[in-house]
Parts: structure tokens; sequence; C-alpha cells
């Protein structure tokens, strides 16, 4: 038991000595630093119809929802933002989970069946990863974005059942993928495709629908899209859409559906007036995609090496662990945040500075945000121009 | 792929045979229904001074966190939060979760190493037998609160780490795990043990600090204590508390911390509001021993099957799935919300409704609840006065 904590210990050290630490940094309420590092793409998080619409929730139905869903959780403000965001997303039903985390759970747990086989993206989000191993299914993780590996893996597996699994924009490297192309694929061999639309939903697609929209895969009976509600959407929660069948069974079986409290009540309100506004933001999302354009020009321009963005997240390659820190904490003390992605939190053993682009920062702001960045930027991080290292494909064991 | 949803209804009607269905029923803010079925043990969803903190924080910070605690999501009100539960749970130190199924599954993950040992209690949550599974560690579940079990188990695996998991009071039955023994064998053998508080913090203990506490094992460097912020607090969220060792580990590499956006931070400063209230409840707390004793008497002298509560949870056996439903219903149509346990829901093949108390209803209304449901009780339900059942042991397949 004392061997328990020395062992803890020992491993810190480990992770100390790698570059691999984390520290958890509070904010105080509206800090003065330029956000390049949360995902509230929007601005909505702060829309003074998103905080009204949860106060007065807040103060209608107290705090918490005080049961799970199946008890005493589901309130009107519940069901509504369920019908919103399914007459959004083009779906059957939506059912809103207390997190993006858990509706992937559950997602990928109600699509496998006895001999169901999962064929997931190796840059999978590390809830869609949990959710193939918690399922007990077969999993075959195939190279990232490959089409071609997707096919073979389910040709491979003929008359079984079997799930395709991926993200729409990948979160740590901003890329899209090929959604059409995956889903014609499921379809040819009989699988379903699962997407996971975090990163997409509000930011892409006709009226920010989302990726899967954008693909014209809305309502689809082969497809599941899932999201979270805290990105674009400025809250806290997240969302299975797809056939109502799907859905029920959600309701019926789910685990971290019916073990799990529902979302505060205000919160779900909240979203919900995020949701509508998120709808009728087009010029918010014609500024984000010349937002990230810019990025794009401004980095490249410094001969940093930056991802081609298909949303609103940006990453730029560091040179290793202890320089993505120490340029992260130099961009900090200028009074700019950016995320620091490291082993194990990335798809490939690189690390990286992530930016997130949103509309609630002043354009200003954004710019000379960059500016920063570029200045802090190591000298080792600087490429010839125009040169992209490809990035590796190995699978981190997360 | 039409098979795929033909074959969910299939399964539908299989459910719905044997009595399963599960239904979502929307309550619309401040219903009149009189609630025994909620876990807001204490009033607090809806205590004033709850309301206000979240609403100043919702004010000052926005709706969400806008990212992950290592991100952007660590706000003043989250840290606030952790160091109020770690000085009440009289631990090193409390890291907060978005929910307290999310804070179980790092837990659990949390203290498996290569060769480690679960030790796990036949009626645990959810959240807790998914914590073992998605850990990988083999699992050995023990008959529910069987002191010598889980020794035997232990003794079977000499000198290999191991981990008694166990609920403090079950959220089902309401009854108390023999925290003391438990901990005694555990030591013995060098073992560790975790316990989900969910359901007594708040409700018992000094200072309504937990079971854990009552037990005398607050701050024992071999005990790891998890609750959810969504019951007694009233709120949502959930928390790991334990040596800062641990602590450290989960922030470092606990998946369902990193990769999981924050709790929102109006949700966080609501919760430390409510810990200091419910801190300082020790009348609320004699309130609800004196419902549970009362609510004992009367249901016993119906010549009904009613648990001997050790907290808030009552549980009173109902002949078939069918009647329990039929049962929830007459009372839900006269004004009394009852929770209504079906398998799987259940920790054995038993139905019943669960009745859980809450300060925050009037002691009038409860009183008269507790005559509805004896009304509404169906003849079958009704035993020899006095005569109990013995629970079967035997665990679902959740
Ligand atoms: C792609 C993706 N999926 C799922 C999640 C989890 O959502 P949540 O934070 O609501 O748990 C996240 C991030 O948090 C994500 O980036
Ligand atoms: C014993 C127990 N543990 C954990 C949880 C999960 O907590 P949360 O609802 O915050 O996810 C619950 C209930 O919801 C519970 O009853």
């Amino acid at each position: 038991m004392a061997d328990w904590l020395a062992a803890l210990d020992r491993r810190a050290e480990l992770r100390a000595r790698a570059g691999l630490t984390r520290t958890l940094r509070p904010r105080a309420a509206g800090d003065a630093v330029v956000d390049l590092a949360g995902n509230d793409y929007l601005g909505l998080a702060t829309h003074p119809e998103v905080t009204a619409a949860a106060a007065r929730a807040l103060s209608g139905y107290g705090l918490g929802a005080t049961g799970s869903r199946l008890v005493r959780g589901s309130t009107d403000a519940h069901h509504a933002l369920e019908d919103t965001l399914a007459d959004w997303l083009g779906t059957d039903r939506a059912l809103v989970f207390s997190s993006g985390y858990l509706a992937n759970l559950a997602a990928v747990r109600g699509v496998v069946g006895p001999r169901t086989l999962l064929v997931s993206d190796a840059h999978n989000h590390a809830s869609l990863i949990d959710g193939c191993r918690i399922s007990g299914a077969e999993t075959v993780v195939t190279p990232h974005a490959d089409v071609d590996a997707v096919a073979a893996a389910l040709a491979a597996a003929p008359g079984r059942p079997a799930v395709v699994v991926t993200e729409s924009v990948f979160s740590v490297d901003g890329d899209l993928a090929p959604l059409a192309a995956l889903h014609a694929v499921a379809r040819r061999h009989g699988a379903l495709l699962l997407v996971d639309d975090a990163h997409a939903l509000g930011v892409t697609g006709p009226a920010g629908a989302g990726a899967v929209a954008a693909a014209g895969l809305s309502g689809e009976p082969d497809v599941v899209v899932t999201a979270t509600l805290s990105k674009a959407l400025g809250g806290a929660g997240g969302v299975v859409a797809g056939p109502a069948e799907f859905v029920r069974h959600l309701v019926e079986t789910g685990r971290t559906f019916i073990f799990d409290t529902a979302l505060p009540p205000a919160v779900a309100a909240g979203v919900a007036a995020a949701a509508r506004l998120a709808r009728a933001g087009d010029d918010l999302r014609a500024e984000l995609a010349d937002r990230a354009a810019l990025a794009v020009r401004r980095l490249d321009a410094a001969a940093l090496t930056v991802s081609a963005p298909d949303a609103a997240v940006v990453s730029v390659t560091a040179p290793s662990p202890e320089a993505a820190t120490a340029w992260a904490a130099d961009c900090r003390d200028r009074g700019v945040a950016v995320g620091c992605f490291r082993p194990p939190s990335t798809p490939d053993s690189r690390s990286r500075l992530r930016l997130t682009i949103s509309a609630g920062v002043a354009r200003a702001d954004y710019e000379r945000a960059l500016d920063v960045i570029v200045a802090c930027a190591p000298v080792s991080a600087r490429s010839e121009p125009g040169l992209r290292a490809p990035q590796s494909r190995t699978e981190v064991a997360l």
C-alpha cells in the first residue's frame, strides 16, 4: 500500500523526465487572455441569450436534474433540446447525455451485437476508443482516413455485422474524414457508419448542421451521429442522433444513459438557445473560415508546419514535448492561450500546439495572437517554407 | 442495415412482453408532484444560496467550461470546489469530474496496474462495473456485502496487488456496506479499498462527510473515495478523493478526466455552495433519519416488504415488473413520484419501488405520499406482516 503511492510517484517522475507532466491552471472569470485553446468556436458560451436561457431554467428547475433521465431527470428543457437537435441535424430523433464522452460510450456499445466487427480510425478520440473497448467487440484499427483500409477490413469479414467508427473533424489535427466515401464503402458491405461530429457541429455544413450533413448523409438509416454540446454550442452534454429505433434502444438499454444523472436543466436550456443561434450563424462560420485561412498563411509564411484546417482546429508541429510546453508557456506569458498536445494525447508520437479559432475573440486580438505564436516559436520548429513533414501513422496506446 | 433496425425492434418487442419497456416522461419546472424518486436528499437543488452561487458564476464565466480541465476548463470555481470537498471529506486532495460515472471509470482504472485483481461487490453500480470492465483487470465478483468472500478472494491471490471495490450506501436497496470490516480485510492483505460514497455524501457521517468518514476511514492512504455531486449536493458532476499522489496520477493519465470537457463553472460554484450547506445540515440529516424510520413503520404495518434503510433510500418489493410499473403509475396519477426499478437495473431478479427521502419535501406531503404508496400497493405485494423474503444474490448482467 505504501508501495502503491511510491509506485505512482515513480511513474510521475518518469513522465516528468519525458517532459510529459500535466498541470492544472485555474482561470478567473473574465480573464484577459486571448483564447486560442478552448472549443467555444462561435463564442456562444457567453452569449447573452444563452446565459439568459440558462438563468431562467436555473430559477425554474433549480441546479441539478435530481435524477437519471428515466427517473426524475427528464425535464421539458431536455425534450425541447432533443427536438431542436433532431430537427437541425435532420435525424429521426436525438438523445441528450450528460457528456459527449458518455454519449460515445453508449453509441458504440449500442451498435454492437453478438458478432459485430468495429472498424475504428487510428486517430479516433479516447471516448470512441473506450467505447470500442467496453463494447467487447472485435475492433480493427485502420490507418487514419484510409478508405481502402476500411474497405479491406469489411471485405475480410463477409456476412458479419460491422460498424465503421470515425470522428468527422479530428480533434487534434482538425482534418476532415472522407465521410461520403466511408459511407459508400460501409453501405456496400451492409455496415453502419458511426460519426462523432463533435468538432463540426455548428462549424461546418448547411446551417452549421455538421460534417455529416455536409456530406449529404443526414437521416440515412445506416448512419449514427454523436456530438458534444460543449464546443460550438458553448455548454456541456452530449447527443446521439439517429433512427428512432436506435434512440429507443439507447433509452431502454444504454448503461451510460440509464445509470447517470441527467444534464442540469439549465445547461439543456442554454444549449438549446445556443443551437438556435448556431443554426442562424452563417456569418460566424464565414468568419471562422476566413480566420483559419489566415492562420495557415501567417504560420506557413513563418516556416512553421501547420495542418490544413477543415474547420476551426489548426495544428502546428512542435519539435518535442518540452519545446511544445515551453512554446505554450511563452504564449501564455504574453496573454495568449493555446493548446499544448503531447503524447499520449496525440494520435502519433508528435507534439504540437493546437489552435482553436473562436468567433468570440475580437479579430484584432486574434491577429495579434498569431503574431505572438510566431514570435514565441522555437527555432527548431521552423522548416523550409512549404516543406511539410508527413504525419507518422503509428497509433499510440492511450 | 434494414436488418439492423428490424432487430432493434424485435428486441424492444421482447422487452415490452417482459414488462420492461422504459419511457421518458418530461416534467415541467415546479411541477406539483411530491418527489420520492429524485436524489436531491437535502433539497439543495433549489436552495436559494445554491442557485444564486450558480447564477453568479454563470454571468461571470458563461455557460460551459469551453474545454477540458487541462486546456481551458479549469476555473477558480473548480479549484475552490475541490478544496472544499477535500477538506470536508478529510482527504489529501479531491478531483472533480463532469459526472460520477466518469469519476468511477477513472478511479477504477487509476488503481489498476499490470497484475491487479479487482474484488467487486455483486450489487455495485453500473459505473463501477464498467470501470472494472474497461480497466481490463481480472475481476472477482463477490456476493453482496460478504466480507468473508472478499477475504477469501484476496487470500486466493497472495502477493498480487488487489483493490476491493464497493458502494457505501447501495443505490437500489439503500443498505450500507460493512466498510470498516472491508477495510480491515483489505489492509491485512495489502489491498486498497475503493468506495463509491454517492448515496452517503451529505446524508450520513460526521457533518455529512459520508459513510467512509463515519467508518473512521477518512484520509487513510489505502482508501479512495468517489461520489457524485448530483445527489445530496443537488447539482451534477463527480469527485475522486484520496492521496495527492493518486489525484496527480488521475490528472496526468485519467482518460475520462483528460479527454472530457470540464463541468460547467456555474455548476461547480453551485455545488460548492451546496457542500457548505450540507456540511452544516445536521438538522436536515436528523429529519431524514426520522422520515426513513417512519417509512419503514408505515410500510411494514401495511405488510409490505421494505428494506432497512441505512441512509435515505428505501426499497419496497414488488411482485413483478408489470406490478411495479402499475404501482408506480398509480402513485404518479395521485401526485407522487416513486422510483420503479426493474431488471436489469436491480442487482437481483426482483422488481421494486425505490423511495428516496428528501428534506426538501414538506413533512405533510411526505406523510401523505406514504399513504398513497400503501393505498396503491397491489394485493400481491403484501406478505404476512414482519415476514421478509430474503433477497436473491444472483448478479444480473447489466
Ligand atoms: C471528438 C470528441 N469527441 C468527444 C468528446 C467528449 O465530449 P465531452 O467533452 O462532452 O465529454 C470530445 C471532447 O471533449 C471530442 O473532442
Ligand atoms: C452509486 C452511484 N454511483 C455513481 C453514480 C453516477 O453518478 P452520476 O449520475 O453523477 O454520473 C450513481 C448515480 O447516478 C450512483 O447511484
